[in-house]
């Protein structure tokens, strides 16, 4: 079997968990390219020679970040031959047409999802699934620090300053917090998804934006009253011809496909009068999630994939799976009932979580929602339960989804 | 210019709808792929000849529907040496390990995006973006005539058949709707997702499914009061080391990501360790959805994109664009107040949407909504306010995104 020799640039979160992700899935991903990845040298700010690694690597992930050595480095890999996977928002917001041209020229390829929103595949999406699609518009939250600190606000009230230093002590904003919540960060990415969208360069110098140092909860509090939720909002759209690329706070109306995204989130919205509109979203950029996009375009760029990977681990099918209940019975309107079907649940080891009980004479309900149990389990109790002489109507029951997405 | 020859197989909805979207973008894919693509040719129930239109195509497009003759032509291009993209889920989700591998053997790329999700990009993401993820569990809203349904009764509190007759006046379900509302349309598509997300070979007869027929607006209303909204959903996970796959109606939490998700639309979660989850979401299977996601297929098969196109259409960058506005005045609780800045409004030909005043004496609030209008117009009305001697801070405008998703 073939190697293929990946060489690193930059050891920070990202370059770290690319390697373990690469260790942990070098098999999987042997098994659907036919070639075996291999890390062929790390260049660290301690250590390695670009030039050796490069020497000895059929592609080049470059973790760096920032624009030189970086630019340098993506450049010469390209000239070299090399494909080259990057997650630099700052270079390519900045230096975009240089590096496409270049990989035109070398005939390499250039492959940039972890720039924009994380394992959220929008950079995918936009050259490749909607390559037939005449797009109008995309908006997008793609900075998870801003969209942390506004859904803090609007949740529990807090001031700005409060919602940054709560931001700041779980790690979804930096110590120094400029680029996300002045929009810069924001605005880099949204540069970037423009020039795909609508195949035009833009600079990161050319997108305007504001940032959400402003807001104050009172505006959270007004929004409120009036229906509204506040997001920084990144759009992309054509407006008579030309094209707009803004990022600013937004309100949103309930229903609006981003008013939903609440928390360290991104997502991104494209519309186009044939598909009306998609969304996606996910986390933000975070180490592993980055990572994960990191190695979808590393794989990609090992083989274009034509087709399902042969299925040579084949799981086995389960049939009895864990859920939980609602649970609605129809019942004569008597005493003990509920004692009844609470002690039938409980032989079977099916526990309450939520009972609503309405007594409407021979009409009495019983709805109950149960706790995750195995399905078979919970089907005996209710063949029992079917049985009892005070049911006026078969018992009905749909599945729950555990609160904790289970 | 060398040309791209499709022979399209089918000419229905989608069939239609694909004609005139590779008519209306030809030039964009010829200038992605550096190819031109052509029709070379139509089979219909009334005219054309498999073996002909075979004979001068590059690809061939599959959108016939059902088994036979549909499975008989895709193996036959294939083994020709033809690449294959197809819309058809009974036909992949009954006999995809034989297309696979005929696919594999004969080194001709198989794509299906369009038999999920339409325009919603799981096939792709799952193959591509995800290829380096361990995932856990993909749940699904695959089918949007069932969610139409369920969203009607959630929302109008309408009967099962009054909004199956509701969704059957607006075309969202067919005359006989039994796959649909049985569940066993929506178990195809889980069939072939939970193939690509497991590596397993999934066939349709191995899912589990329960439709929407039994669910009552009684169950809807008591689902409300416990805090709960109902979806079909597919659902395919890891359990204890073996693969269940099911659909069935299903109580969310609110706050899931599919929750939100309402009318005819289509919706999937892909949850693993590293990624924690994304979601993609969209209109389901429509005519022009499902084309653009063939026409997106066929790019693919083209040419494996590998970097951004040539800028070669540029667009001019806008700056001055069209946004509601909210307003946030602080100002003395006089009389008359209110008249002023609506007077500089209409003035700058700003209309006002919605207006809450609360009167604390020196600490007066009067905030506003207003209609879209051309920024520069509402800065210059806002440069006006800000001189009036009636204010007690610096006027605060955020912009508002339109109900109409503007």
């Amino acid at each position: 079997m073939s190697e293929f020799r990946i060489g690193l640039l930059g050891r920070g979160t990202v370059g770290d968990a690319f390697a373990v992700l690469l260790r942990e899935h070098g098999a999987r991903v042997e098994r659907i390219t036919g070639l075996r990845p291999v890390l062929s040298g790390v260049l660290t700010r301690d250590g390695g020679a670009f030039e050796e690694i490069l020497e000895r690597s059929d592609l080049i992930v470059e973790l760096i970040g920032g624009i030189e050595p970086a630019r340098d480095y993506v450049l010469r890999a390209m000239r070299a031959g090399r494909h080259v996977v990057t997650a630099n928002k700052q270079l390519l917001s900045r230096y975009g047409e240089e590096l496409f041209e270049a990989a035109r020229e070398a005939g390499v390829q250039l492959r940039f999802e972890g720039a924009v929103a994380g394992a959220v595949p929008v950079v995918r999406v936009l050259q490749e699934s909607l390559a037939g699609a005449h797009i109008e518009r995309v908006h997008g939250i793609v900075n998870g620090t801003t969209n942390f600190i506004l859904s803090e606000m609007a949740r529990a009230g807090l001031s700005y300053p409060e919602a940054l230093a709560e931001a700041q002590r779980l790690g979804y904003a930096e110590a120094d917090p400029a680029e996300d919540v002045g929009g810069r960060d924001a605005a880099a990415k949204m540069a970037i998804l423009a020039r795909l969208a609508f195949d035009t360069p833009v600079r990161l110098e050319q997108v305007r934006y504001e940032g959400i140092e402003q807001i104050t909860s009172d505006d959270m509090e007004y929004a409120r009253e009036l229906g509204l939720g506040l997001k920084l909002v990144g759009t992309a759209e054509r407006i008579d011809g030309g094209l707009s690329v803004r990022v600013h706070p937004l309100f949103l109306y309930p229903g609006h496909p981003l008013a939903s995204i609440n928390g360290p989130f991104n997502a991104v919205t494209v519309e186009s009068r044939e598909i009306t509109e998609i969304t996606m979203s996910g986390p933000g950029a975070g180490g592993p999630q980055t990572a994960t996009a990191v190695l979808g375009d590393v794989v990609s760029a090992m083989i274009p994939p034509a087709t399902a990977p042969m299925a040579t681990k084949a799981l086995e099918l389960v049939d009895d799976v864990v859920s939980g209940f609602y649970l609605h019975l129809q019942v004569a309107d008597q005493p003990g009932v509920l004692a009844t079907v609470a002690g039938i649940l409980s032989t079977h080891q099916v526990s309450v979580k939520s009972v609503v009980q309405r007594g409407l004479e021979e009409q009495a309900r019983l709805v109950m929602v149960v706790h995750p149990v195995l399905e078979s389990r919970f089907q005996a109790a209710m063949a029992e339960i079917a049985e009892l002489p005070v049911l006026r109507a078969p018992p009905r029951a749909i599945r729950v989804l555990d609160e904790q997405f289970g």
